[in-house]
């Protein structure tokens, strides 16, 4: 018999279960035909055994084993691995293909390579690096709730409860709309107003729009991974500019606009994803410009909008376009918290009109109840007022932040002081890698994350982005002192 | 020097500061010109008093402008309009001004003429005919809001108020795993659900991943239009086999498979959606063996399983599914209100893994906080007991409107009254017309709606779908007498 008892090993700390990890280790041999094709696998009272687990676990890594096609159960006689392996029936494709048929179970799908899985598993005792969120301890939690109860016990509710327009609530496209008018300098009507859940639907439904197979796509290098992802998904062709101090180079993209057709443009332009940089206004006007003399969109992500330290923020692009040429993106889920899902698009009625449709066909409609939440939130005035006791902390936190890695890790690190945002854009000096820190950092209980992610061009920069805002003060000083030993230890 | 006082206007009651609405107009002047590069503006003492404004709002506006980098500071010498601004662009506007070119985008977008409007358009003054929807009415609006506060005051809730997993929150994925699994006869693990946002979500995602262009899908003839329209987004072919009394006609796919490769099935085969046959047990059988046999996906929308009055409900085919060829996709929105967007899909982990990671890319992630809520309204029993009590109500406006509709106007109408479901699926006598009818009920203040989408292949079946269950019994009592005047004045 196959010496299972040396060959599976089990990791308890792991979150993933028991039974999975037996199952992947056991697909693993019939793969490499250790397990060879109709090798009877041990009856599971025998393997529970052997193993030191309870028998449970084995029932349910075999289920797991038949479930996905790699055994099969002859019933008196026992499990079986298949004779005929799916992964021999896999179709060849180019290696160029994006979308792998998958075989599964029972049918075939399409299965692409580009889309990463978003991983949100923590390890409650580890300290995590993230991109830049709020605080969610923060959270006007209990004030949203009871708005919401209050609007629930309204009695023109009744009307809101069932099926209603997919272009989101009326009154919270009006509150919006003088909102980003009062606040962003915006000259936009209710009818330039699509509620989506937040700003990567605006994303999504953008690229599903303009893009289709070979159309070109302009981003900054380096530049927002999950926008890269969506636009990959339509299969376009991604061409990336270089970013500078200045944020993206325009006069490439000028460049670039007399030897190709392009569709549009991608920009984080208040703070540039992930180098927190802000684009200049010389290069705003040029890009409305080239914008407006090449026909192509700008959609512009203001992910952070909400957050600026040291002056009153710049207006955005939008508020400068005159000629339809802008989308403009934003969500509540930086400066309120992820878990409401309330963002908006904002663009020329024909583009709204036509992604209000396509929203009704993979999402049908918005939360009513959510969004007149937050029209009430933000006509009182209380967002406001949210956002300007968070900025107070956020800004003492970015000092903190910014002055302890200055003062302690200062040999190892070069930054700016961002002067908005919730992140620290941070270069690793040449000498030192991302991946050996990474790897000492687990043992003082600090979760780096993929660095490599930041690089999709592969340009070496040695930097991420670290966020700040989502810790309070102790917790910075125990961020920078975990960081600071996983150094030490590797020197 | 330029004629500040007239030129530049304040809306003291608007909420944006003063010195944000002045910098704002003076770069309006500035991108036309009208302040030319190189202008110097005036001292801030000069001009707040030309503008009577404090002084400190216009030094605040010079701060901005330079910020901003549409002007400059020399020492000593003032503050002048930047000398190497590029020049907007400016287009010839149509008197109407800025606002009229929102009407039409700067650019090309990809506009499609497959996914028609959703519209929600209502006349208070009308009555309408529906699809069969529930009545908002009876939506257990005070007790959802109470457990969602309940919910948003835990102290265990800040570790959701933050970007959670794509797959939905996992109590709920638990909570519905074992209500399904105990409810409907199926056998899954958390492992296999996906919360979406509703079951439009379900047959988009599910589209998304089995069909490109030119693969083909079968459904029935008639079909669900909204099902119809997301293949069709895909450019997929879709092959139409006839629908009878036992629902899909399963020989006519097994004829099709035999000649070319089919992707997937789409089947409503508790309720058929319009006809609200039930599919009968030997053609469920047989459809799963054609799906094992030939390698296709069955995408069941189990849309309003919830109501039967005649019988226990048949078991969703998922129940009998063994080998994971079944997607099935529900949502509590008929069941309880579509404003709450809490759906499902159910498949193999392979398939949910896939979905899930695309649907990470189109709407980020659920709302936990409604999430969580509906896992205590499942969990409690409260969602049971809400269907049995709205169930005897359904039932008896199903009874109500099948015997006024036969009583007032049977000589025109063909009907079987429906086993379940919130519609009754009526066909009008050949020698009538539906286009008259709908013609002459706006005179009564009834609206019929498209009937037309009741017959993408124009079989001339003459059928439409009217929904019973909104209505109390007074209001069925005026609809039939709106529907009888307006038959009878086109007799």
């Amino acid at each position: 018999m196959f010496p299972y008892k040396t060959s599976i090993q089990f990791d308890r700390k792991s979150s993933q279960a028991l039974y999975l990890q037996l199952s992947n280790q056991i697909i693993q041999y019939i793969k490499n035909q250790t397990l060879a094709p109709n090798t009877k696998l041990p009856g599971s009272r025998i393997l529970a055994e052997q193993l030191n687990v309870h028998r449970k676990t084995i029932v349910a890594c075999y289920e797991e084993l038949l479930l996905q096609g790699w055994v099969e159960s002859i019933p008196k006689k026992g499990t079986f691995v298949l004779g005929s392996l799916p992964i021999l029936h896999r179709q060849k494709l180019k290696d160029s293909a994006i979308f792998d048929l998958k075989e599964n179970a029972g049918f075939c799908f399409y299965k692409n390579s580009i889309l990463p899985e978003k991983s949100t598993k923590r390890n409650p005792d580890f300290m995590c690096f993230n991109d830049g969120i709020s605080d969610s301890r923060l959270t006007p939690i209990d004030e949203i709730a009871r708005t919401y109860r209050r609007i629930s016990a309204k009695k023109m509710i009744v009307e809101h409860l069932s099926y209603v327009s997919t272009y989101g609530n009326q009154t919270l496209r009006e509150v919006l709309t003088d909102y980003l008018n009062a606040t962003r300098g915006l000259h936009t009507t209710k009818e330039n107003v699509l509620i989506t859940r937040g700003s990567q639907m605006g994303i999504w439904l953008s690229s599903q729009l303009l893009l289709k197979k070979d159309d070109v796509i302009v981003v900054g290098n380096t530049n927002y991974e999950s926008a890269d992802s969506t636009f990959r998904y339509q299969e376009a062709k991604i061409e990336r500019v270089p970013v500078d101090e200045d944020g993206i180079v325009t006069s490439d993209i000028e460049m670039l606009c007399k030897r190709k057709k392009i569709k549009a443009v991608y920009v984080t332009s208040h703070h540039h994803h992930p180098t927190t940089v802000t684009l200049s206004a010389k290069r705003r006007i040029h890009l409305l410009n080239l914008s407006r003399k090449y026909n192509f969109a700008i959609i512009e992500d203001d992910y952070d909008y909400d957050f600026n330290y040291n002056h009153a923020p710049i207006l955005p692009l939008a508020s400068h376009d005159l000629h339809g040429n802008v989308i403009y993106i934003g969500s509540v889920c930086k400066t309120v918290a992820p878990v409401y899902r309330i963002g908006y698009l904002i663009a020329s009625k024909a583009f709204v009109d036509e992604a209000s449709k396509l929203r009704g066909f993979m999402d049908r409609q918005g939360d009513a109840l959510l969004e007149l939440t937050f029209a009430s939130f933000i006509k009182s005035g209380d967002l406001d007022r949210h956002i300007r006791k968070v900025m107070k902390i956020y800004k003492q936190r970015r000092d903190l932040f910014c002055k302890l890695l200055k003062d302690e890790l200062g040999g190892f690190f070069q930054f700016e002081t961002p002067k908005g945002g919730m992140a620290v854009w941070t270069k690793l000096n040449s000498n030192y890698s991302w991946a050996a820190i990474s790897e000492a950092a687990r043992k003082y209980r600090l979760e780096i994350g993929d660095w490599r992610r930041y690089d999709a061009a592969k340009l070496g920069h040695n930097s991420i982005r670290i966020g700040f805002a989502s810790y309070n003060e102790e917790e910075i000083y125990e961020l920078i002192n975990r960081l600071k030993n996983a150094i030490n230890s590797i020197l």
